[in-house]
C-alpha cells in the first residue's frame, strides 16, 4: 500500500509528543485524586436522543451504523458522545441508588464532533472532566471548589499561564431581563460570540434576536466590558444602574467565587463579566479559561453550575463541572513545540549484547534493573559496540550497559564517562530515572516538532 | 426523563470497579514501560479499506456518518477501529521516517466490534498491545520477549493464575501441507474453531473444506492435542511422522521460544500445538492465554509475529505483537466479584467542618495534607459530626480529621482511636494512603458486585 496520510481533525502524536500527553494525563490525574475525586468511565456511545436532549449540536453528532447492518437494529440510533458532561448526567441517573452524594468524580475521555476541523477545532479530541453533583441540593462552595482544583491543573502543568474568568448566570440574566430583553437565551447567545464577532456585531445581534434597544445593548457591551481579578467588579456592575433582585443574587455568588479564589491562589481566577457560555444548562457560576499568547485557541477549560440536567422527574441531582480540553491544549503545547520530552522512550538503560549466544547474560541484568524499577531494554541485535550505542542515543536513552566476565561496567552515552557497575545496587540519577518533560530550550531533540495531523 | 438503562455489549463500572480496571491498567503500563515500550494512541477511526484490507470481519466494523452529512462527505468511508494492530501498522507506514527500528510500542485503547454481546465479549472493550516491528528484518528472540513480558503483566495482576499458549505457524502449515492439505487456509481456520466446536466438528471441517483425507484430518487432531509445559512436544510431533522443513523450523522456533519461557518463569508460557489463530497475517509464533478457572471466557490475550502486514511495496516492517484483552479480564476479576478495592474514592482523609464560617479553616488542613500527597476531601456540609462521619464511611474513608482552636486530631473511623495531630507532618499507615485492590475475600464491600450491564 502507499503511504497513508493523516487524517484532517483527527489528531496522532510521534512517541516523545506522546510522553508530553502522558505527563499531561498523568498531572491532571493526580490533582483530581489528591482532591478525592473518584475515576469514572462512561461508554463512547448514547442513544441519539439522550444526545440531542441538550440542542444546538445535533448536526455535529457522528452516527454508528454496522457494515451491511439493517435499519431496525439496535444500534441504529446510537451515537458518539460529544462531551463527557451528557454521558456523566445520564451514568448519575442510571446509578444513583449505587452512588454516594454529593458525588465528586473525575472523567478523563476522547470525544467526537463532526465540526470543521482547523487548530484547537478536532473531530476526535480527550477531555478531563470534574464534577460535583448532589441529590436535590448542591452546597454552593463547590462553585469556588472546581475553579480551584483547575488552577492548581494549570500551574502543575508546564506552558504558558492560564486564567480561569467566571461570571455568573443569575447576574447576567437579570441584567438581560433589567434592561428589557424580551429572548433571554438568545441575548446569552449572543454575548457568548463577543470574541469571535466582536461588540458591533453583538450589538446588533441583542437588538435583532433578544428585542434589546440599541441603548440596552450598549449597556449589555459595558456589563461585558467588566473584568477583574479581585471583587472590584461589583461597584463598577451596579454603577450601570441596571438592579434586580437576580442580578443582587449573582453579584454575591460571583463576589464569593472571586473573593476565595483570589483569597487561595491570587490572580488564577478572575471575574469577566463577558463570559456567557453557550449551553442552556447552566444557572450560575460559567467558567472559561484562556492560555496566555494563545487566546485564539479559544478557551482550554470551560464550565458551569446545572441544576437540571440530571432528573428523573422525581429527583434532580444538581452539578456543577469544569471541563479541560487536553487536545487543545497540546495544541499549544505540542503543536507549537513548547514543551518536549527528554527522550523518545521510556527506557533509562540499554544492556549491550556481547554476541547473541550470550542474549541471556543481558536479559539476566535487564531483569535485576527492572526489578528496582529501572526501565531497561535490551539491544534488538549484537552488533558492533559503536552501532549499539548509536541505536540507544538515537532513542536518547542516557546509559548503556556492557556485562562483562571481568565485570560489568555502565557508559553514559552523553558524557562518554564509563564506570564499573553492579546490576544489583546501581541506580541512574533521579533526573534521568525517567523521561522529563519540560519546555524544548532546556533540551535538543529530533521530532519535538509539528503533531502529525 | 425515566432512569436510563444499560446498553448491551458496553460495559460501564461503579467507581469501585473502576479502581480495579484502573489497577489493572496501571499495573500493565508500568510493567511495559519497565521493558522500555514507548506508548502511542492512534486515532479511533481509519478508512474502511485500511480496517477491511484484513478481511473476515467486515460485519463487525462500525461506520461512522454525522447525522445530516451528505453522502459524499469526507468522514463518509470512516470506521471505528476493531483492534490496535491494523492502525498500529498504518501508524508506522505514515511515520516510518521519524521512528527509529525496532520500534517498541504499547497502545492501550478502546476497540468497537458490532458483535452479538455475550459474556467475555463486547461492542466496546479495553484492550493493552505490545507490539515490536522492524524495518527489513526482525530478529526472532523479540517472539520469545513479548511472551515474557505478557507473563510478567499476569503475575503482577491480581486474580486467576494464566497461562500462555504459543504454538507455531510454520510448524502447523509444514504439517497440514505434509498431510496433503490442499488449502491451508481453511485448515488454519478449521483448526482454530476447536475449543468452540469440538474435535468431531473439526475433522468434518478440514475434510470438506481444507481437501484432506478423513485420515490426515485425524493426524492434525493428534497435532492439535499436543500440550506441554517443557519442550518435550519435539518428539511427540515428530511420532507423528509428518515431516518437511517448515515443520523442522517451526518445532526449532517453537523450542526456542518454550525453552527460553522455561527457564525464565516455568510454566508461565506452555506449548499447546492446537492454537492457531483465525488472522492470516501471522507467519511465525502465535500466542492465546487461558485465565485458570475461565476458560470459557475466551483468550484473554492473543497475538503473534506478521511478516507482511505492513508494506509500502518498497520497504515492509515485520513484526511481533501480543494483545491483553482488558475488557474481558475484568469480566472475571469484576463481573464475577473476584477482586475488589478498599473503598470508592481516593481520599485517605476527610476532614470536618464545625460550620460553615469556618470552612476555610477545613481547606487549609486539606491544603497541607494533600501538599504531601495525602489524598484529601472537606466534608460537603456542616452537619453533626456523626453525620459527618457516616458520610466518610459510606465511601470507606479510613480518617476524618477534626480541626480545633485548641489542637487539630484525626480519628480512624474503624478503630474509633482518635489521637492529635499536625496536618504539616501526620501520614496515614501506608497502607491506607492509596486504595488498595485485592482479593474480595479480603473486604467488606458494598458495590463489589455485578457490573451495571
Amino acid at each position: 500500500m502507499a503511504r497513508p496520510a493523516p487524517l484532517s481533525g483527527f489528531p496522532e502524536y510521534l512517541p516523545r509528543q506522546r510522553m508530553v500527553e502522558q505527563h499531561v494525563l498523568d498531572t491532571v490525574r493526580q490533582i483530581f485524586e489528591l482532591h478525592g475525586f473518584a475515576s469514572i468511565e462512561t461508554r463512547s456511545v448514547e442513544p441519539l436522543d439522550e444526545l440531542l436532549r441538550k440542542g444546538e449540536i445535533d448536526k455535529e453528532v457522528y452516527l454508528l451504523r454496522r457494515l451491511h447492518s439493517a435499519e431496525e437494529e439496535p444500534d441504529a440510533g446510537l451515537g458518539l458522545h460529544y462531551d463527557l458532561t451528557v454521558p456523566f448526567s445520564r451514568y448519575v441517573l442510571q446509578n444513583a441508588g449505587s452512588l454516594h452524594f454529593p458525588f465528586r468524580r473525575y472523567q478523563i475521555q476522547k470525544a467526537w464532533r463532526g465540526e470543521r476541523p482547523q487548530e484547537g477545532r478536532y473531530r476526535e479530541f480527550t477531555q478531563a472532566d470534574i464534577d460535583v453533583i448532589g441529590r436535590d441540593t448542591l452546597a454552593f462552595h463547590h462553585e469556588v471548589e472546581v475553579a480551584l482544583v483547575m488552577a492548581e491543573v494549570f500551574r502543575a502543568l508546564p506552558g504558558p499561564p492560564a486564567v480561569i474568568l467566571v461570571n455568573n448566570r443569575k447576574l447576567i440574566e437579570g441584567f438581560f431581563v433589567g434592561v428589557g430583553a424580551t429572548d433571554v437565551g438568545a441575548a446569552m447567545r449572543a454575548v457568548d460570540k463577543l470574541g469571535r464577532a466582536g461588540p458591533d456585531a453583538v450589538a446588533t445581534l441583542l437588538v435583532a434576536e433578544s428585542g434589546m434597544s440599541p441603548l440596552a445593548a450598549d449597556r449589555c457591551l459595558a456589563l461585558a466590558a467588566i473584568r477583574s481579578a479581585d471583587t472590584s467588579f461589583g461597584p463598577r456592575v451596579r454603577a450601570l444602574g441596571v438592579s434586580n433582585p437576580l442580578v443582587e443574587q449573582g453579584l454575591a455568588e460571583l463576589t464569593a467565587v472571586v473573593g476565595a479564589a483570589h483569597a487561595r491562589m491570587p490572580g488564577a481566577v478572575v471575574a469577566d463579566l463577558g463570559i456567557a457560555r453557550g449551553l442552556d444548562y447552566y444557572t450560575g457560576t460559567v467558567y472559561e479559561t484562556e492560555l496566555a499568547g494563545f487566546e485564539s485557541l479559544g478557551s482550554v477549560c470551560s464550565g458551569g453550575r446545572y441544576d437540571a440536567l440530571a432528573s428523573d422527574g422525581r429527583t434532580t441531582y444538581p452539578g456543577v463541572g469544569i471541563s479541560l480540553g487536553v487536545t487543545r491544549l497540546l495544541a499549544a503545547l505540542v503543536g507549537r513545540g513548547l514543551v518536549t520530552a527528554s527522550r523518545s522512550v521510556p527506557s533509562a538503560v540499554m544492556v549491550a549484547v556481547t554476541d547473541e549466544d550470550h542474549r541471556a547474560v543481558s536479559e539476566l541484568v535487564a531483569e535485576k534493573l527492572r526489578a528496582r524499577s529501572i526501565s531497561t531494554e535490551v539491544a534488538p541485535t549484537a552488533a558492533k559496540f559503536g552501532r549499539q550505542i548509536k541505536h540507544a542515543d538515537q532513542r536518547g536513552i542516557p546509559f548503556v550497559w556492557f556485562p562483562a566476565d571481568a565485570g560489568d561496567s555502565v557508559k553514559d552515552i552523553r558524557s562518554g564517562d564509563q564506570v564499573p557497575a553492579d546490576a544489583s545496587t546501581w541506580v541512574p540519577p533521579d533526573v534521568d530515572l525517567r523521561p522529563r518533560v519540560l519546555p524544548t530550550d532546556d533540551y535538543e531533540t529530533d521530532d519535538s516538532g509539528e503533531s502529525t495531523s
